[in-house]
This record gives C-alpha cells, structure tokens and sequence, in this order.
C-alpha cells in the first residue's frame, strides 16, 4: 500500500472531504431544491467534494465510453486528465471547450469545440471519470496505487460477454437532459486526448431506469415495469457513507487514500430477450419481478413504496413474493443489508444481425464502496436464482474507480499522481 | 395505370385532399400555434388528410425502421397496417396500445402494450408509414398499382452502402420530444406485426439537425454547423404543394390516385467522418460549408437568413462562396429551383470496429413529391462536386411512399388495397 502523497494543486484531500460529510457538488444540488424536478436547475457544478454524476439527479440521456490509454508515458496521461477536466468544467456551464469564443478563433486552426452543443442549454451536463484495473499495470508506475477493491471482475452466471464491450484503462460517463450534450462533451473530451487515449466502446442510453432523487418518480424500464423504486437516494447521506464512498461511516477501511471520497463504478450491458418478454403473460411478469406491473406495488403490499413483506403469503399458502422473484433476492434483507445506488439507462442498438431480434435493454450502472462484496456476491446469486435471468444477458461489463472530487483550480488525476 | 377505386372505410379521397388546400394534420396544429415552440403542444393528431410527422415541427428523437414483409398474403399485412394505425392513434394521445388499460388485463395474457412509455406524456408522438419500391413486386398483387415516381435510387456517388442498411418493404418514422415513447412506438408496431413483418434495419437519431417551422431556431449538425436554415418550413403551403405533395398545385401529374397527398421519403445514413473534419481549420471548414460557423451567415453576407449572393466576390476577386462550396450547389437556384424537405437527426453508433473511429453522422430524411427529378440530380451532383463530400459517405439508404393521412376511422393501407 502506497503512502498518501497530498495532491499538486487544490485537489481536496481526504480529511478536507471527510469533513465535507457527504456533501459534494451534486449532493448540495439535490439539497438545495427539494422537490424540484432535474430539469429545473440546468447546470450542476464540476468542482466538489465529490464528482458530479454520481448521487446528482439522474439526466435523461447517457453517453458512456470506455477508453484505453495508447501511451506509455504518465506524465501524457496526467496531461490529458488535467486537459479533460478543464474542459469538462466549462463544458458543465454551457460553455464551448477554450472558453466562449471556442467555436471560432484564428482562420487557420481548427476551432478548439467542435460545435454540436453550442447554444444548447448545459442540460445538467456532467461528466464522471473513473479508472479501470488495467491502469495500474506496469505501463505508469502505478501498479502500488491500485486500491484492492479495483480488480477485474470475476466470471458471473448470466453473462455472455461481447469481448467488445468489455473493460477499458478509464471511462468517461456523460449524462445530460439532452443526448446531444452528452455526446458533445465524450466527443470533445476524446478528441482533446487524441494520441495518447483511443475509445474501446462506448453506449448511448436514454430514458433513465432509477430514480435517485425522492423529488424524481420512479421511470419504466424497456420491460414496462416501474425501476429503481427502492434505489438508494441522493437524501439518504448515512447509507451513502456506509455503502458508496470510499472512507465513508461505517464503510469498509480505505486502503488507498487517493480514493477517499471517491466510488467505484461497476457498468453492466444487460441485454433484455425482449420478444421473450412481450409473449409472457402479466401473470408471469408479475410473478418473476415480484411487482405489480401498473402500480409497481410489491406483491405483499398495494402501493409502490410499501415495504417488501418476503414473509407474506396468500390465500392458498403461498409466497407473496415468489421465491424467485427479482425484488426478493436483490432485497437488501436478502444480502446481508447491501444497498447500491444505481443509475440505469435504456438502450438500444437496433437489431442483433444473429437472430433479427431488437438488441435492446438495460445499461446498467451501479456504485459502491466495495464490488467484491456488493455487486459480485449480487449477480451470483442473481445470475443463477433470480427468475427474471431468463430474460436478460449480460453482454457488456466494466469496473472503474471514480476518484473524489476536484476542487476549483484542481484536475483530475492529481490524487493518482500528485 | 391502375384506376383509382374508392377507399374502405373513410380514408380521404384524392378530391377530399384536393380540397383541404395542403392543410393537413401537422400542418394544422403548426398554423394554430404560431410562434410556439414544439414541446408546447404535446400532442399530434393522427389522422387528418397529411400523415403527421411530415410537415409536423421537428421533434427532438427519432427511431426509423425498415421492415420486410414476411407473409405472401395481401390480406394479413392489410389487416396488420390498419392494426398499425389503430395502434398509432391510441398512441398519439399518450395512451397504451389497447386503451388506458392496456398495461394490465387477464393475467393469463400478455399485457396488449410493452409498458416503458406508460405515463410518458405523448411528446408530440407522430408515426408515419412509407412502402419501398419491393413491396410492389409480385407477391401481394401490387404491381400495377406502383407509381413511377417509387423506384429503387441508381447507384448514386460518394456512397458506400452498408448492404444491411438499405432497402425495405415498409418503413416507420417515430419521432417524439422523448427517446423512450419514439422507442415504444415502434416496438409496440413491430410486435403486433410479428409472423406478418420484421424489422430489415433501425436507426435512431436525436438532436434534431432541420428546421421545419418558421418557430424553431435552427439546430447545429455535428459538424458543428447550423443546418436547416434554407428548410422548406411548413408555412411555406406553396411550395409544399409543389414540391412536396404528390397532387399539389405545380407539382408533377398523379399517376396513382392513391398518392394523392401524399409523399415520397428519401433516407440516406450519411456517416460524417468526424476525425478528419475536426483536424480542418475553422477557415476550410467555412469554405467547404459556405456559412460562418459562428452566426450561420452566408460567406456572402452578414445575417444567418441573409440570401445567398452567389456572385459576390471577395477584395481579392474570388468568389465570396466557394464554387464547390456545400451551400452553393445545393442551392435551389443552382438546381432548376428544386426544393426539398428535411427531417435530419444526428446519430452515434459508437466505433466503428474496423477503423476504431466514432460512427457517428446525419440520418438525413427527405420528402419530395418527384425523387428521380429533385434528390437524385441534386445527389449525384453533391456527391461529385460537393467540397463536403470529402468529410461524408453515404452508408444507409431507402425510398418510400409516404400515402396521405387517413380520417378518423380510416385505416393505413385502405388507399393502396382499398
């Protein structure tokens, strides 16, 4: 374990965010305009404890790429990084990559933004970084910086993973309530890193699946039930602690400072078999989600946010909530009390060329405070018990750490390499 | 020449849509609000004497669909295309497929609507059909009832077609201010249709990149660039009628009465080769376009709708618009006067695996009542001479007949099988 080296410049360090208690940029967003739906504040800070995209109300569009970095020179990368958070700042207030006058400049350059977002509102644009596995390998000299919690996730039942939409040295998650905004701002940001990173793939998503926010209701996913009703909110600052940052309360010991404050990102391209789906009776889907379809009520109870009653049974004797029902086994009362925050989006990339069927379903994305014992132990039991498995496959996979926050004047990278 | 038999059951007849002077169903809702910007209104009336979705303010999302016909017998795609509009219509209103109960039902069954877009407000939803030119051939008895006009486009240059991007028996064009009911639509269409049609190919598209009502500002394409500003706008009723309506005053003469009032659709998937044009200087960029990036203003004047001066020439003697500049040639007065149509959509679909480089571009949709007459020169001449043409390649394409709208009751498919 590397000793904590303080960062560069502004970067905020791991007492200063301790002592933020759970506070970061987007969460003093949410705070400060209870009830009020995302689309009425616009621009969400870059510069926080915390990095925005994280517990910030869930935009409607998502661009998300997976990069790798074609360099072998650390200060290249720590370059970019810089690079890319400056611009990420600016791009957060609406404004063109290199400032206002971004779209034109000298006849004889290119123009330093390229264009598409100008003139759109920021849309609450914001853009998270995180940092996969195959970074701390022996290309930068980071390889003791590696926090044990980052590591490669295991094989998982459920899964049949497009070895091209897998893995990646970082990735970059834009989310806005305009999708041309977030693909502005991966476009720009990759086009700033040209020569030193190359995207390895990337997914659009739209219509958010998971309400993050009580100000928010609760979205369908692409299987027409209500999603995310139990999700972990941005108001629920102690379980945050406990369960999504690094170093929080009752969270488990930090043993890479630079990550204090900070997250893990798990991503999960779950393709729904959605011909399957549409031909199951409502009696079927109701029985494999545990919910009731209109309503998104548990199967225990009428409405939707009543609690899960896994011990109810009905008239005949029977489980309320089927034993294999999906709300049963990812309960938190089912998995020793592990809570994720999750933040899904619709997909779809038209049609799967195999069989002719929609390639449609869910980009998840899901934080924590610790994969090895939050998500992995989750799919396992998922992947082979869960009745809802029938109908999904997970086709893409990535696991990133999401450094802290950055304060104004900071950059991204400077925890890592300070 | 077939003759033209009366409709079924209540679609407007050609002389009916003579009548209505070019005031259709979109084109109603347009000249009751004026100066309203498009969200405002939330619904689109689905049937009227136009198919909406043509002249309709451009929604922000797109889902188009290509389809094949997969039965041999006229009578069960008949029947599925008056299920379709039936469907489309319920839609339109924001409601599920099947009525406000079409969520839930018999338990026994599946529910009649996927779900996702339940309490979705309508978003301006529009759905509008299109037969290609495959769908007349000799399987459903159609032959003699093609009109001239609908005829697969030549090979044309600067295209490489992708071959599972082209073609179709059908199309369907969802638009809607929300990715996720344009989705809906034609998940909902394509499964009531299932064993009758399959979906051939898909794209979506967002950021809309046309401007079709005096009321809209003009969005940027991804190039960066104000794209629309010389649109055919929906007030413009003289000019639709001659260049877009087939049956319009000025426009060519009807060969089938079926299309009377209605349209032909042109899609191209335009890949833009967005590396090389973000290496381009701001100046090539200007001149390759012929507009200021900045303002939109033509090289030859001051103001975004300032007309083009195609004769005025700079200090030095030189043309202030380029002669291979984009706007100069694809320019009314540079083509016999021909205008068109568009409804372009931005789009991303990720990397393109052989080269690593984002495929991403225009989905460019074109109504016009004499295709052979005005996007075929105006192609073949754009793509030889064009400076853009460099930055593009043409990788999807379709052509389609749009038919007229349908009257409240009526059906798609009663004009052409009536």
């Amino acid at each position: 374990m590397s000793t904590f080296r303080p960062s560069r410049r502004g970067v905020l360090t791991g007492a200063a965010v301790a002592g933020a208690a759970g506070v970061g940029a987007g969460l003093t967003a949410v705070a400060a305009r209870p009830g009020q739906a995302t689309a009425a504040s616009r621009t969400v800070a870059f510069h926080g404890a915390r990095q925005a995209g994280i517990t910030t109300p869930q935009q409607d569009s998502l661009v998300f790429a997976a990069l790798d970095v074609t360099t072998s020179r650390a200060g290249e990368l720590a370059d970019v990084l810089q690079r890319w958070s400056a611009a990420a700042a600016t791009m957060a207030t609406g404004t063109p990559v290199g400032g206002p006058g971004g779209l034109g400049g000298a006849a004889e350059e290119p123009p330093q933004d390229t264009g598409e977002a100008h003139e759109l509102p920021a849309a609450n644009l914001t853009v998270t970084l995180g940092y996969g596995p195959s970074l701390f390998d022996s290309r930068f000299g980071l390889a003791d910086r590696r926090p044990a919690a980052l590591e490669e996730l295991p094989p998982l039942p459920g899964e049949q993973l497009d070895p091209t939409k897998v893995g990646g040295d970082l990735c970059l998650q834009a989310c806005a309530d305009d999708p041309q905004v977030a693909f502005h701002a991966v476009r720009n940001l990759v086009r700033i890193g040209r020569g030193v990173v190359r995207v390895r793939w990337m997914q659009l998503g739209f219509g958010r699946t998971s309400t993050t926010s009580s100000a928010q209701s609760t979205p369908r996913n692409l299987m027409g039930f209500r999603d995310g009703t139990a999700n972990l909110k941005a108001e629920d600052t102690s379980d945050l602690d406990r369960h999504v940052w690094v170093g929080g309360q009752g969270a488990p010991a930090v043993d890479q400072e630079w990550m204090r404050g900070g997250t893990y990102l798990v991503a999960r391209r779950i393709r729904m078999l959605i011909e399957a789906w549409d031909r199951a009776s409502l009696g079927e889907q109701e029985r494999v989600i545990g919910r009731a379809k209109e309503s998104g009520a548990p199967l225990s109870g009428t409405h939707e946010f009543d609690a899960l009653d896994l011990a109810k049974t009905t008239a005949h004797g029977k489980p309320a909530i089927d034993v294999a029902a999906h709300v049963r086994l990812a309960a938190p009362q089912s998995n020793g009390g592990v809570k994720l925050l999750r933040r899904g989006y619709s997909y779809t990339d038209g049609l799967d060329g195999a069989t002719g069927q929609l390639d449609a379903g869910l980009f998840f994305i899901v934080f924590g405070n610790d994969p090895a014992h939050q998500f992995v132990p989750l799919q396992r039991k998922l992947g082979s018990q869960d009745a809802l498995t029938e109908y999904l496959k997970h086709t893409g996979s990535g696991i990133f750490a999401c450094p802290p926050g950055t304060a104004s004047g900071g950059a991204w990278g400077e925890g890592l390499f300070g």
